[in-house]
């Protein structure tokens, strides 16, 4: 039996799915200005989250949304085992700053913008295991941060093209369980490492849409399902530019997913009113819009099974300075409407 | 049954014992004139590793020892579900770039120096769990780039004070499967962030001790067992001044390890000759002694059963300068001479 867990070259079906407690999302107030701003549980006006940086301001705002995750399951922090969780400055600061006083014994996880695919397929493989019965799972990322550390200091005002991507000031947390909650994870693949050699650091799209072709494409032959057996494949921040690209090179691949494609990152902002560009991206991106909006459509069985695919780049400007180029990854996670 | 996995509040006992089919070493010049010089499987003398910049030698290094440990367990890179990894660079590109070629999915890990226990856990419980038959659980860290993305570029050529640990530029892979290998971890403990609001990034030890101490007392109170139940308790890379403090603050709850402790990082240079000061430090430095030393000494029955506590300073330059303490974390892994 245990042996079935396993599915094709690269995923895991649960014989008996992992069910959400509860969600929450806290974000910055661009986020909160565009389209799903009714979404999210908090939107805050200050992007420092009354702190002196950005950095503490990330992991103030991450701390919170995990508080709110464990006040609406009604559960403390010493209730739950394990946490898994990530952000994408250098040694996880947000993270490690944001999460201390909660002590909980901690995962740090590093999959770029990935990381909330991460991080809700290692917390539900640990509770569908025993090792745990409640798990928390997640995310954050913060533009001034991200800016600062992977372009350029905001200050110095630099030209974006129209194929960057506007990082998300957000956070989003889940608490798993075994056995509370309507929604459930029932499956999950994980991703490799693929590089198709493109260099531009502002388009990251580009540099990502290969990884999810490859993760969507081998969850599909894995779990021998069509496109059309999810109501819809939502991927992380992919934008437009990177959106386009993934359904041309999954098409190449007669797979064609465009009829129910989703990206968070071309939901999240409104271009022609907040000048987003190709979209939004950052570990925020996926998770918030998991957290708010399609726990929601979930909850209310408006949406019985999605296909949530966090896409990141693997970015780094020491990587990038010396010539390399920028690959992706991408984790993909089953979720339904439970019974 | 299940449930008597969970071990007090923050320990895993496996009842079925997870193998380990294979280790690898693979170190630096300077590692390779150390006392354990004859325990690594392979010394390069270039610690570029034929490639341009210390990251990419870096990456390289990693390769080559995951493609050993493979060898070693007479298996390909597509006979492995997943790959658990991480190293100390910023957005991990020593793994990203080092792992792209042997597509295997991956699950990025940071820990900073503990990562070594991290993998090491998430890869025994996926095993034990039924989702995957063999894993591989890896990591490694670089002086040259550890110094360049912590602290000075090597050219600068600062006073190191005696306080100061020396980055082992090293990586070592383990092959972890359900049934073949004649050593066994059966149970592990997750740490938490412990902060003692230490802030002198040039005495880690210091940093560091504070989260072994309170791994290991957990350990010890979850497994109830006692330190002379163990060979050896081994942490990562404390050096002198570390393990020291690691004593006393363990003395301090009534728990006297000083008979049993080693530190890895006091084991692999000699500071006499090697001018390392209090010790060597990094991912790398717990993982080639494990993988080499203490798994040698594993497989000939010399040593039963050790706690292996990889000991992580979660060190960020922009944390730092913006004036945040250097908080740690460790994680512990029971490993033992099969039956």
């Amino acid at each position: 039996m245990k042996k079935g867990l396993q599915l094709g070259t690269q995923s895991v079906a649960f014989d008996k799915p992992v069910h959400i407690m509860s969600s929450a999302s806290v974000v910055g107030p661009k986020e909160g200005e565009g389209p799903l701003k009714d979404t999210f549980d908090k939107t805050v006006e200050d992007a420092t989250f009354g702190k002196d940086s950005w950095e503490e301001g990330e992991s103030e705002m991450l701390k919170e949304t995990i508080l709110l995750a464990l006040r609406k399951a009604k559960l403390k922090a010493e209730d739950v085992r394990y946490l898994f969780a990530g952000d994408l400055l250098g040694q996880l600061i947000a993270t490690t700053f944001g999460v201390m006083e909660l002590r909980i014994p901690l995962f740090g996880l590093y999959g770029a913008c990935s990381t909330m695919g991460e991080a809700l397929a290692l917390a539900s493989m640990t509770v569908h295991s025993g090792f745990a019965d409640t798990v928390i799972a997640a995310a954050s990322s913060h533009f001034g941060g991200a800016e600062k550390q992977f372009r350029f200091p905001l200050e110095y005002g630099n030209q974006r093209p129209m194929s960057s991507t506007w990082t998300v000031t957000g956070s989003g947390a889940f608490v798993l369980s075994k056995e509370y909650g309507d929604v459930v994870i029932t499956g999950i693949t994980t991703g490799k490492v693929v590089d198709y050699g493109v260099k531009d650091s502002l388009n990251m799209g580009a540099c990502m849409a290969p990884a999810a072709a490859d993760l969507i494409y081998h969850h599909l032959k894995d779990f021998d399902r069509k496109p059309e057996d999810y109501d819809r494949i939502v991927t992380g921040d992919l934008g437009v530019i990177g959106s386009e690209i993934l359904c041309k090179l999954l098409r190449d691949q007669n797979t064609d997913i465009a009829g129910v494609h989703m990206d968070c990152g071309m939901m999240i902002y409104d271009d022609e009113r907040q000048d987003t560009h190709s979209g939004g991206s950052g570990c925020g991106c996926s998770a918030v819009t998991l957290a708010g909006k399609l726990m929601s459509e979930l909850r209310s069985g408006e949406v019985k099974r999605i296909l949530f695919v966090p896409t990141g780049a693997l970015l780094s400007t020491v990587s990038y300075n010396e010539g390399q180029s920028v690959p992706g990854i991408a984790h993909g996670i089953v979720i339904e409407k439970g019974v």
